[in-house]
């Protein structure tokens, strides 16, 4: 993805390995300043994505391998690690696949460093192939919205949602992006809008609030990301997404998921054995240290919401553009 | 209403008259600290509307009535005094109801202060008929849920949406109420909830992307104010307002609008007619002093949306409940 560090644009992903170390990007600093941390023990690896120094479901995946490289490369129990890793988050079906996968190629005898930076590529080629698959549905003049953060920064680098983009603005395509800001964390203010706002891509922040007002003024597709699919196409993504798809289903605008299939969880039959992450509740009554909210008034903070499959027009996938009644397909 | 002023539990209203001033409630300080401000110019209680020192737009009608009663009592040129007060904001039909009810009055030689008192005391007569109708819907154990404020802070007594909730809670009912924060304002955190706080009604704050996973879990009822209905039932109400009017039809929870007639706008066919206030970015993009946007990412700020009748269960007001079908009774 591109960055402006220094007054330089330079090319940087997500999170990556380099020199014994893990680095990524302290997503928590953004759009304010671009910080890069770096971390040599598994266990400070996993709590970066519990904190969410890192986040989005194929970021926490390719951090998650290379957590389990760390492990590896330091001697430790890998059974153990797994289980430590795996703990730091509930939600994204991409953690427990990144370490299955590293559990199996480290247990196959193959080199720690190599395995996770191939996990990390695959997830790169991945998306880019997502970005192709749906960048064939933009078209000049459209307007799109999206929530949360499904970009580069969630995913190493490309993104998924916003993958398709990325290639439409290579290709030339001119449109507008509506990204809602996405409270409690507001990912889509400052990550979105900060990865559209470096691309050079048109669009503007708003309230999640003003999601059907703007639906109901003239939006083309809505293309959210994803943290776990399951077997019959129901998906949990960030808190919002279920209202807006809603929303989208009321208007007859079409609502894509742009996901890899490792965020497809066939384990689960349907969003209803999903668990829902509560977060704390003053991420939505602090702002930094000055709470907002009255004294004595509690406040829910659900971390994703499921939305039914029923009202998804496709999953855009690395290997194309899948109805959920096709999903079954790829079923591994 | 009920507010804890220096540890005692006082009896207070939004908007006042005593001893030549217009005092109010500084409702942008709230719930840190109650602040109470006075004013003795027209322009600057015009001012207090426009800044949303004070706001509801039954609050807002009885603040433009005591501020021409302050035209009055100056001596000002009461058609450039109602031009001025009417251009504070633009929405909430309660401003040009009020400012036309102090016209016609102060024209018929009655006493300025005694005019807007009784305006004022109009309004907190009809929330009060709002509350005792409302409060037939409210049953012991209900899951209930509000957008933004529309209580007493919103309507100088009582409220609107909350009327129902004082009043059900005065009989003993127990219930819930789920609050929305309502971004970008938040006066559904910082007010609403301060109000059932303050009056013990058992809530929690919720970012407004969770309304449609609260309700799936199951609300039984949605009430919301109104800044304006239109002769076909379609209303602007705070942006947001139109997601969750979606939600709960896409849910089958009945939605319900609770308003005075002095909100409907029988002047207006439809809601496509309502001019909708775009506000600054810097509500969406800044936390005091501290930008938390990206530089060079733009926001839009729609104030209101407009929700159209075919959404509304019924509208609670001071004559009784009305389908949107049935609002024609009331045309003045």
């Amino acid at each position: 993805m591109k960055a402006t560090i220094d007054g330089k644009v330079t090319d940087i992903k997500a999170v990556w390995f380099d020199d014994g170390k893990v680095w990524m990007i302290d997503q928590r600093e953004l759009p304010a300043r671009i910080v890069i941390v770096w971390f040599d023990d598994y266990l400070e690896i996993a709590e970066a994505i519990r904190n969410m120094t890192t986040r989005g479901a194929p970021s926490i995946g390719a951090t998650a391998a290379y957590a389990m490289c760390m492990a590896a490369l330091k001697g430790c129990d890998l059974v153990k690690a797994a289980a430590d890793i795996k703990a730091a988050r509930p939600t994204a079906n991409d953690l427990f696949y990144a370490v299955d996968y590293m559990t199996a190629e480290l247990s196959a005898g193959r080199d720690p460093v190599e395995a996770s930076d191939a996990y990390a590529q695959m997830m790169v080629d991945k998306c880019t192939k997502i970005g192709e698959y749906g960048a064939e549905l933009i078209e000049d003049g459209m307007k799109l919205m999206t929530h949360c953060n499904a970009g580069a920064l969630a995913t190493v680098d490309m993104g998924t949602a916003l993958a398709p983009m990325r290639v439409a603005q290579k290709q030339g395509k001119k449109f507008f992006v509506y990204a809602s800001e996405t409270r409690p964390r507001l990912q889509g203010m400052q990550l979105t809008a900060w990865e559209l706002n470096q691309e050079g891509i048109d669009h503007a922040i708003i309230p999640d609030g003003a999601s059907a007002y703007y639906m109901s003024k003239g939006v083309d597709m809505i293309i959210t990301g994803a943290d776990r699919i399951t077997a019959n196409g129901d998906f949990a993504n960030k808190i919002g997404t279920f209202d807006k798809a809603i929303v989208a289903k009321h208007m007859g605008i079409p609502f894509y998921v742009a996901a890899p299939i490792s965020t497809f969880d066939f384990s689960m039959e349907s969003g209803e054995e999903i668990v829902i992450e509560q977060r704390s509740e003053e991420e939505v009554t602090m702002v930094g240290d000055i709470r907002i909210a009255p004294v004595g008034s509690k406040a829910l903070n659900p971390a994703f919401d499921v939305t039914p499959a029923e009202l998804v027009t496709g999953f855009i996938t690395e290997v194309g553009i899948l109805r959920p009644d096709e999903i079954s397909k790829v079923r591994q």
